[in-house]
């Protein structure tokens, strides 16, 4: 049994820091870095790409909305051509500067609104799709389970992997909980360690009412802005490795 | 005998467009593309890409500091190691979306200011071809004959090329003579096409006084915004190959 | 009688230049400037500004979403409050930019995409109002009639002053007919002239099926970028004129 | 005896947080805020403006050069026009959105390597005076003593402030100590307090081999972003109070 355990990281900008990057970096297999739209000048790239080197640790990018000042936070309303070309264009410049360390791009994971954006609408997603298969069919397509993101990926050839949060709390009918209302974040450490270990075994997750869900889990994701996220990401790595279960990075084909 | 002829294109925005791409690009044989630092967003760098590859011309980065407002014409003092990351991020964003369009980057040209300042600062000029051996040692640097960036991509063991201008005055002292002064500017097409095929033919140059200046040209540029350009690049094409000199890419080495 | 005649202006950015700002401004009463955010730096603000003054032509701001890449034609979903800010942000600046030039600002017109998502969604509307009340109460705010904006504007205190386009077509339902379908765009300048002549005299504009629809009128706008502007531009100002209508900057209050 | 405490604060940029605006705004009279261009988006402008409005400081604009990526700290090549026109419009900017704070400006001072280039290239200097006496001839001019910046305001006509560094080493020619020596910072309160008390009581300054240097001292700025900055703002405040020397903002006409 195996599962990826993944992070946004490189999010800082020219003299703005942000994240945990260096404490965060020896518990993943995967990081998705920055691209430079939403976070990630050349030099935090570079240095996060040295970082992930450092403790062999997998690669992809994380494209963005091009939105520095709202983090590509914001939907942003750009035609299937302009986020296919904006796509290419970022997977391009962080696949370069990983090859240049040596380092060979294995996934691509679409930050913020954008892969909110395309987990439901799968224009968007079917341009992501494209963009990242034009590049190399053999990337795999980060999004979140029987999303328009995962069908797009699939539908354009590429390897997926269905991703799930740790820390958040799912509605019984299987989306993830408002962050707005109470409960929408799990922080007990041993709560999230159980649920980890029940969707990567059993392959469900509880909702919020006690509900069961099935869920399938290639990749799990620790935020790198979430306070305490170091410590919880190595509490998800060691509850995971007690239990043999292999962290790697997802091994494309998955579907 | 044979000799590159290579042009700056690429250099629209959004909305704003610039340049006659083309009317140009079937008279060159290397297109230098704007990666989106001074101009050439993701949509327009592919639009480029695709334009290259319909006559088959071969194309370059043409990489610049980070200044759309100031079109890279605007010197900034960069650390050289925030001038190789910039360089490298631009040169990989480019020959991945070449590589989309089943294009191989060919080489690589500093775009405005950085042109500039990497022809006399050794520091700079070390910091791009360190950029560009990392990304591709077989990618071919353009510099001006004789400059720090010649010397740098040749110790950097890169190809490399020395350009000349078509349209432009040289001062005695082998410099180029200044835009200020009068006669810098040479837009005489015959007298244009007998300066070509000297410096191609003879290795000379005859400067503003009449004194007859050594000089080795592997590619020939002409200026994307130069009014005019597309009859200068198809008279310069028909002139040299009415003498029978090739106009291809330069086959590195050169040196 | 009278109405205002606007045109959105300085458009241009850096090298790049768009619109035929000199040979328009000589017909219009107001000119509407882009503020840096979708268009304008800092250099083409101050020769709009010098420009409207030479012809005596009133200035207003022209905010926009901070959308370089797409001219600020593409939503941005963007929390009030940010909206708020910006725009306080964008009129601030011009305001400043025109004082230095001896120039009051008379009226804000949101651009583009903000302008649509303005007319019909309250919030955004409230927001843009909010922040021109709170710079200066006695600026106009332009928007489409029976807009969220014209609404918005009336709330805050604003004077408001209602637009059409002189070159539209109209839908029988009151909204303009969308540029993809056929007989959007109105070119004939006959026919441009008698329909300003009847929206400003009768208060009524006939629709692309004959219906006659009621319309109120404080300004009408021309687009910097539709082909053949100065001379639409020149046509609606003289055709005016020939009636005995006073062309001049919406005198507030207007409602 | 009176003297100004100011400090660069407003350096936050969307979700990057920089600076500890909210620990050091009470101790001082003076606040430059920045603009956009170095750092600072318009809803981290207005919430500094209303921070100052809280504790009665005074505002004033912190223009620099366009370079989010490099904090402004990197000297870029403008032409002197260009540079009017972006410091009239950044001070243009802050105005307003000030204004609608109910706080009238009060003081420009340039920012990173905008500050350092004026300082010692008066025609840098004059670009920036005549941006701000355009705008506001009561407007305060912040530079060193002795600078090309100083010169070029009182040229101008405008008010002007002769600022120091609080934690700073002199060198004998009354030259900052670089950064790079041992020494150039003075990290000991007790110190840095009587340097301040000696600057301000008996206008000279004790260089690093002891020599006695004459200084006038209108403004002593501390660093937003110097660690333990809080500590060294209160302990300069009270320190200068005990003494009975009056905070507050450097009253104009200085020269």
């Amino acid at each position: 049994m195996r599962v990826d355990l993944n992070c946004d990281l490189g999010e800082s900008y020219g003299v703005w820091t942000l994240g945990h990057d260096d404490e965060i970096m020896p518990s993943l297999s995967s990081a998705s870095v920055a691209c430079g739209f939403h976070a990630g000048d050349a030099g935090v790239i570079r240095r996060t790409l040295k970082l992930a080197k450092a403790h062999r640790v997998s690669v992809g990018a994380h494209p963005s909305f091009p939105d520095l000042a709202g983090f590509g936070r914001r939907p942003m309303a750009l035609e299937p051509e302009a986020i296919e070309d904006l796509v290419l264009y970022q997977v391009s410049a962080l696949a370069g500067m990983a090859a240049a360390e040596g380092l060979r791009l294995a996934h691509v994971k679409p930050h913020g609104a954008l892969y909110n954006v395309a987990a439901r609408d799968r224009t968007v997603a079917d341009a992501i799709a494209r963009a990242v298969a034009l590049f190399d069919a053999g990337l795999v397509l980060f999004g979140p389970p029987d999303s328009c993101l995962i069908a797009a990926g699939v539908a354009a050839g590429l390897p997926v992997a269905r991703e799930v949060f740790a820390d958040r709390a799912y509605e019984p009918d299987g989306r993830l909980r408002s962050r707005s209302l109470p409960g929408a974040l799990i922080v007990d450490l041993t709560s999230i360690g159980d649920r980890v270990i029940q969707m990567v075994e059993e392959h469900t997750v509880t909702a919020v009412d006690g509900t069961c869900l099935p869920v399938h889990v290639d990749t799990i994701c620790v935020h790198g802005d979430t306070p305490g996220v170091p410590a919880l990401a190595r509490c998800i790595r060691t509850t995971l490795e007690k239990r043999g279960i292999l962290i790697a990075p997802p091994s494309p084909p998955q579907l």
